[in-house]
């Protein structure tokens, strides 16, 4: 057990890499050449340019001696933007993402101090560990702990009275937030200007008539049976094929580009290049002319892989986008079922054309249906048996084995240094690799399930990864062994007996899980801002991969928050938190600090880097509300464990109410708040209706909803084809050359179309 | 345990009594004063009538000697009646009712036959048993059991193996039958006729704006919200206190008429009444004078409260039936959402008037939600602790206390025999009147929980009642103790220890549950249809309480099948016959005769008795098969349990499967046939819709449905109200003295306003 000195070492140590990391942060980012990965939200929103003023020792680095002595003012600025304007910047799902961490610090904040005012010194007075061996324990965490309370006291009162304060204070609290970011929502759908996906209904599991194409049977469907409101369709396309044939050509156009910057550095010698496997082999020709040539080819291959596909009935999947007249029409058709089988004809909420998953479109009823059943199973069997794959590789991967298969080695390991990194080394390897690869692997496992906007995607990868965090770490670092260990000794235990073998660990394990906080929140959040890896990958991608601006833009793409690892995280500091707050209180500073700093960066990050992919307007929440009840009901069942053991059994009877309130309540919530974020009501989409029907009698709504959900790939053909520009290439400076400029900027976040690469054509003056 | 021999004395006696039944219905039913009680729903379909003619004596013994050579001819006739003529006589709830029994037939005599041609040969030669000890067991019921079967043998996998087939064929079974019912269900709503439910939504907590009168704001909300298709709305009202008017005079009109019937039969001599206390003391008044007198002032306040509660804006409660002028329109809004606080303007199909419970229209949401969880609570304690009170008033119930606070008794008691049989009396006594007001009091609790139809009240109860047959009737008879000491050891047992536990015991309970079956499955039914009971009651009344024609119909109506109560016991055997087939398969036979019995004598019931009181369309189904779905993962549990005591481990993988599979299976029915039970296609609305504007273009819909939901009591009124008759009564068969004639029959079933006494008044020749 550490002593408080040791937890003050870690924090120390802790503390001082946060500030590293920090300080880094605000040296780099003022940078010229880092620029781009610290603001990159303002780059896409196309509010900040290259700077290209000034020598080649300016542009690498700043020597503004001004924005040295201001080089922290970026916290206050991250502070500075409202709510209101954050929505605007950066979408409603953010902000709601920020109002997890506000949730945190108002949960926390109160229980906090209530903790430390009361239950601390209950506990210092306690007395048995005080009584028992003073010298050894007086420097222990555990004095400020329940343990330190003497089994059968009356000062368990206590505990249980704060146990049901905390419990009612952070039910209070979440119904609050609930009721916000419900009220956010709605109010964010209401004052929302017109958007396709209001209109738009997803209907899956279109039957096959025999002789009607999918398209005239959805018509016949739809004019049936909503004959008033019923606008039209859009079909959906199985266009792998054609995918594979724009991603091909979007590769040699980038050879074409960097091959015409060479020639244009060095005019006298046109670039060559060879016409054998991967340039490496085969007869030597001239490589702008051979990419022209490609290219050209590959065009009449794409044309032709596009007539077929629009006209090919074959390659129209049995979905569609219907549309309809009015926000109205579609609330209903979403909410209602078509057709008496209820396999066929499922209907809806479109998502945004942005947040479609294309390739999930068709997935028949039945194959759903067992596709969730395997996906369940497997993550199961990965939750609980992951050891068992890695144990076997860590089992190959021993420097016995190594030496034995490649003896040149031998000396090189037999070397002391290298022999005890390689031995400390190894064994770990799988196991990092497998939770480096471990996101990827469950996005995979929710793609397979066949879910159909990116935005469910990722919700479900996150209950999954929460799933493996709460058993693998959480319960994997209080109870011995592997999660497979765990179970087995679970289903051996009685139900009573499990909250008390884990309930009894709990407070032992306090000062690990404050160094975890240290470490993977606060150091952790502080590498968040610094941007370490995307700034190296984008230095690097900088040097030796981009050739073009287009390769640039897609280098500093930092993508959305990652909700599938952050939300996950986020709900395990909750968890520690709630759990800990009676059994060892002096635990929840460490997140009551994480939360605050974590709150700044990201609020930081999201103004100033990432760049949300979709808007699903805050449909998290409901998840995020779900798992903090399943937080308090882990600690209430722990609590009940820990005091069972304590000899506090007259409590036993009043912690069972607590369980069952908390239920109750999150059951109360779920049908006052969920429907905010499932269902459209009537009365909200009639009263928009009737807006836009005074503002804008003569709309022409149909051909506003005409393209909305093509799939992508076609808007970016229709733009991409239609002729072979000359393309100016901001990274070598040269603006002589081609008379044409063409510019590619990134479709802003709140337009409604799908993103696409739009190339403005301007003449250079 | 019991032998076979035990078992066949068992079988003698209860086939014995179960034969006397049937022979005493089948002798009873031809006699005339019987008639009623065994033709019920003929009596109420207005196809039969009392037979007046002939002397007194032919009236109470039937004479007809031809009957009594066919007095068996019930049994064939009760299978003559196809099920299409079952459905327009008595409603598809009684068809699909019916179905369940089809059902478990179905299930279990292909299981029967291979349990019966493989299990069994398989456990006869397993020999454990027989080898050891030979005598002794030869005439075991375990020998034909898996309990024959040695630790470890490898037979093990043929029972495998068979749980495997049975699991599979009552899957497939099912899932036909599930098919098979919610086409049966969608063929019955697409073909009936119209109906008030099928344009109505019952809309709850409608909110209260000041200024604005209840009637208003629904009318302003759907007239906003649903412009194009609103048509009206009925108000519901607080009608409590007129209702206890109206029965007051239905009572005073019942004395009235007895009155009147005792002058016509003495002439000569007016009836008197006491005014005091129950007619005790007080003055002597003319009775006919006193009760027309009372009635006058009745009609005069129950005409001031009904203007009162018709004119009063607080006797309109915040809940409406609000019509549509189409069915689709009408679909749409039950399956929508209406408001954007998901607590107000709750819509939901409206049970047909029939189904509707007045009483809990009116409870507001926060209100609803507390009341589930109490209710929630009431019946865990209800199902675990119900023998706590019971011991309670058993210990006090004892002869000791009973002589000490009674002791003029003593000398009676203390006679030998009249001890001994209060000894055996008096405990059980408490037991038995808690069992018999069971199923009231879960139907009060249902009640409480706030459901608005009948219908789901008594699918409530059934459910309730189900969760305490399955603790109390089969964990209780398989573990010793009460339910609240088997509680508190499953909490401190493993998880795998319990299927062990239960699973071990189960082979030895077998000849318990024969019995059972025997005693309340064979006797039971064969109680049912001799209908002792309600016989001795319409007799009592016929001859002590019944004054007029209109107590007559009380007395015999025999309301409709007892879903609360039969759909438990039903799906226990299911249970019984799941659990058993692998592990004692001869117990199967047995079940399999109640099955083919009980279908019998319901199909007889329902032909001849039952007045099902409302049409749910068979919304119970949906129950029935998660029952039976949960019936199949207790028996894999159980058989789990069992082979890992009996060292067959391989085999828990393979039987791990089988669990999992099942829950999917249930995933899919759920999601593949539900719907058709809860929601309405809009495609079939819309088919119905057109095909009525084709047939009938001028009808006036807002005529039809006009009062469909006025309160039944304001029904009765009209036609009660309009003034006062004399009334003749058929029991004297006095024709001559009142000039008018007023027969009560009562509203056909198949009429879709709600049912109340229509009075026809014609005037005698």
């Amino acid at each position: 057990m550490a002593t408080l000195e040791d937890i003050g070492v870690s924090a120390f140590i802790n503390i001082g890499f946060t500030f590293l990391f920090l300080l880094g942060f605000a040296f780099i980012r003022i940078q010229p050449w880092a620029d781009r990965v610290y603001n990159t939200k303002w780059y896409i929103k196309g509010m900040r340019k290259s700077n290209n003023r000034g020598g080649v020792f300016q542009r690498f680095v700043n020597l503004d001696a001004r924005s040295y002595v201001t080089f922290l003012n970026w916290m206050p600025e991250a502070l500075r933007m409202s709510q209101a304007d954050i929505i605007d910047h950066a979408g409603l799902d953010s902000a709601v993402y920020l109002r997890i961490y506000i949730l945190g610090m108002k949960i926390f904040v109160p229980v906090t101090v209530a903790a430390l005012l009361f239950l601390i010194p209950v506990n210092v007075s306690g007395g048995t560990l005080l009584s028992l061996k003073k010298e050894v324990v007086f420097t222990d965490i555990d004095k400020l702990s329940i343990s330190n309370v003497s089994a059968g006291s009356q000062r368990f009162w206590i505990h249980l009275l704060m146990e049901y304060l905390f419990t009612f204070w952070a039910c209070f609290i979440l119904y609050k937030e609930y009721s916000n970011v419900a009220f956010m929502r709605l109010h964010f759908l209401a004052t929302q200007q017109r958007r396709a996906e209001q209109f738009t209904v997803v209907v899956s599991n279109v039957p096959h008539v025999s002789g009607h194409s999918i398209s005239e049977s959805v018509d016949q469907f739809f004019q049936r049976n909503h004959p008033e409101h019923y606008l039209g369709h859009q079909a959906v396309y199985n266009a792998n094929k054609f995918a594979r044939l724009i991603r091909r050509k979007e590769r040699l156009q980038n050879w074409l580009d960097y091959n015409q910057i060479k020639f244009e550095k060095h005019p006298d010698k046109r670039p060559t290049r060879m016409t054998g496997f991967l340039g490496l082999c085969g007869e030597r020709v001239d490589a702008i002319d051979f990419y022209a040539e490609q290219i050209r080819d590959l065009d009449k291959r794409i044309t032709a892989e596009r007539q077929r596909v629009l006209k090919d009935s074959k390659a129209i999947m049995p979905v569609a986008f219907v549309t309809f007249d009015s926000r109205w029409a579609a609330a209903v058709c979403a909410q209602t079922q078509q057709s008496k089988d209820p396999t066929k004809w499922l209907t809806d909420w479109a998502p945004e054309p942005r947040d479609v998953y294309w390739r999930n479109l068709a997935i028949p009823f039945v194959s759903l249906s067992i596709r969730r059943l395997l996906m369940s199973i497997s993550l199961f069997a990965l939750v609980f048996f992951y050891m068992i794959p890695i144990a076997f590789v860590q089992s190959l991967a021993n420097l016995e084995g190594l030496e034995k298969e490649a003896s040149f080695l031998k000396p090189v390991i037999e070397i002391k240094v290298i022999k005890s990194f390689l031995q400390g080394f190894l064994p770990g390897l799988a196991l990092k690799i497998f939770l480096y690869i471990l996101p990827t692997v469950l996005m995979i496992m929710s793609k397979v399930e066949g879910h159909l906007s990116l935005s469910a995607l990722e919700r479900r990868t996150a209950s999954k990864y929460y799933y493996f965090m709460l058993v693998n770490v959480f319960l994997g670092s209080i109870v011995t062994g592997t999660a497979f260990e765990q179970l087995y000794s679970f289903l051996h235990q009685s139900p009573t007996q499990i909250p008390r073998t884990i309930g009894v660990s709990i407070p032992m394990k306090a000062t690990f899980f404050i160094t975890f906080i240290m470490v993977d929140g606060w150091a952790g959040i502080a590498s968040e801002i610094l941007r370490l890896k995307p700034l190296i990958i984008f230095l690097l991608k900088n040097t030796f991969i981009v050739k073009t601006e287009r390769d640039r833009e897609k280098a500093m793409d930092p993508g959305s928050i990652s909700i599938p690892e952050t939300l996950p995280t986020l709900q395990l500091y909750f968890l520690l938190g709630l759990v800990y707050a009676v059994i060892t209180p002096i635990l929840l500073p460490f997140v009551l600090v994480f939360f605050a700093f974590a709150y700044f960066v990201y609020r930081h990050q999201i103004i100033n880097v990432y760049n949300q992919e979709y808007e699903s307007a805050g449909a998290f929440w409901p998840h995020v509300h779900g798992r903090i009840i399943g937080s308090l009901l882990i600690s209430q069942l722990l609590l009940l464990g820990l005091l069972s053991t304590k000899k506090a059994a007259d409590s036993t009877p009043l912690l069972i109410v607590l369980p069952v309130l908390t239920i109750w309540f999150h059951k109360y919530c779920k049908s006052r708040f969920e429907p905010a974020f499932r269902k459209y009501p009537l009365e909200e989409a009639m009263e928009k209706d009737n807006m836009e029907k005074d503002s804008e009698s003569n709309l022409n709504l149909k051909a506003f909803l005409a393209d909305a959900y093509l799939h992508p790939i076609f808007h970016s053909f229709d733009n991409d084809v239609v002729e072979a520009v000359d393309i100016r290439v901001d990274k070598t400076q040269s603006y002589a050359a081609s008379p044409v400029r063409s510019e590619i900027t990134r479709s802003e976040a709140s337009s409604p179309s799908p993103p696409h690469y739009v190339y403005h054509y301007d003449i250079e003056p």
